[in-house]
């Protein structure tokens, strides 16, 4: 049920990520707009993004959007913390539709949840190096310290199904990159990359329960549904909305990931596109 | 000093790998052949090519070949165990110079060197999923016994300088992917990924001094060295040639990774190549 008068956007949602780990993203988006239809590209022939130079960062980013846009959607999520980090101004003025991102939303999220004000960030080595979730923290408070580690190990770690505690590869690489976070005495911590979730009970063990734990994608799932509310641009209420998976290498591979990153079993559809002709 | 008669070949030989790795066989090819002029390429932007399809390895490789071509070189190298084992014989039909890989030089050394033929081969997944590497030591003896695993963890590890003994990650990874082909009683050992020569010191107190290992990219340099002399197409003695490097991400961060795969500085210009244009 709706509203009177209110007006429905049946366009579907575009969503993109260097690779997989935005799928933590689209099952957030999900759970609380089940009705919203997805497009979601995968750059899997070019992951991982977050050992490349800004400038490669940006082109390859560009190149998702305009696939993503061959379809007419009503907002662009880019559901990746290094591309969120070093690309998000130019997405915005480029294209005409809402384009969101993970560091706004992670930010606000960490500045809505410190109680003493000091705040811990991983990420990968392009995010760190951006500044960026560092930028919107002090814009937001600028009495908040951060405390900001690169974790260029944790992707390839997720990504071969290392992050379980127990692990002792993942929890030794988890222990080093987060040691001078915890020893600086943070109440909490973004995990700027939306491969970090999978992560979140081997760094909760580590970090004690205590610090609370902001999940990037999530946090951007949550601002897209109440800005998509509050613009009365949501899809008609009711219906169950269809998702389409896209991916720049062959979907072989796609299945077993995709469900690691949305906890279910996917048995989706995927296409490949060749990215590098956008 | 060359003999008379001799046909002299001025002209570049091309080197590429899917990023910096192949370095470890440049050194070796400048080594041997101190006269010749080396343009690599590594495609940085798009690296690491071990967990990608065969289908976008060949894409790849075949756009890297193509851009050293736009130079006139007298052979080209295939400094990438993962490309080697995926793209050989179509980069070597479509171009009308020798094109030569990692796999044959290894498993010929590999064949050569074995007393007991059991030879143990570790490489990316894609390496050992194309058993390109089991062909052509079976080729060349079908009573070897091939023990393989697929180390998806050891490119990163070495790219973010974790390699060397004492390094508890790098050494609880190899001795996870190194067990059961140790257990298998092997006295050779290939590392089919030119990254792996890194971890040679690691690899070797592991596995114990009795067992060879095979460094695809030193012998492949070799072959190289063998076959251009035979063939009279050796660059004239007594100069330095030289060596110029293309990456398609920036140049930044190529110093770095170089000079750990060359174990020296780089001092060289780098120069930046939009791949996705061949």
């Amino acid at each position: 049920m709706h509203r009177e008068g209110i007006l429905l956007d049946k366009r579907p949602i575009g969503v993109f990520d260097s690779g997989l780990g935005g799928l933590t993203a689209v099952r957030e988006l999900s759970r609380l707009l089940p009705a919203e239809e997805i497009i979601y590209f995968g750059d899997t022939g070019r992951v991982p993004y977050g050992g490349r130079s800004g400038e490669t960062i940006l082109k390859y980013a560009r190149q998702d959007v305009a696939f993503l846009r061959t379809f007419d959607l009503k907002a662009i999520v880019i559901a990746c913390g290094t591309v969120s980090a070093n690309a998000l101004e130019p997405l915005r003025s480029e294209n005409p539709i809402p384009v969101f991102g993970v560091v706004e939303p992670a930010g606000l999220a960490a500045v809505k949840e410190t109680r003493n004000r000091r705040v811990g960030l991983i990420g990968t080595q392009a995010s760190i190096r951006s500044g960026a979730y560092e930028r919107v923290i002090r814009t937001l408070d600028p009495a908040v310290t951060v405390i900001a580690a690169s974790c260029p190990l944790l992707v390839p770690l997720v990504e071969n199904g290392r992050f379980k505690p127990g692990d002792c590869v993942a929890e030794t690489v988890t222990a080093e990159y987060l040691e001078p976070i915890k020893k600086a005495g943070v109440d909490t911590l973004v995990l700027g990359c939306t491969h970090y979730p999978l992560l979140k009970p081997l760094i909760s063990a580590y970090m004690g329960q205590s610090v609370a734990l902001i999940d990037s994608g999530e946090q951007c799932a949550r601002m897209v549904a109440s800005l998509l509310a509050r613009q009365d641009v949501l899809a008609p209420a009711g219906r169950e909305g269809a998702h389409r998976y896209y991916v720049s290498d062959t979907a072989e591979g796609f299945a077993r990931l995709a469900s690691l990153f949305l906890q279910r079993d996917v048995a989706a559809r995927v296409n490949r596109v060749d990215i590098d002709a956008f």
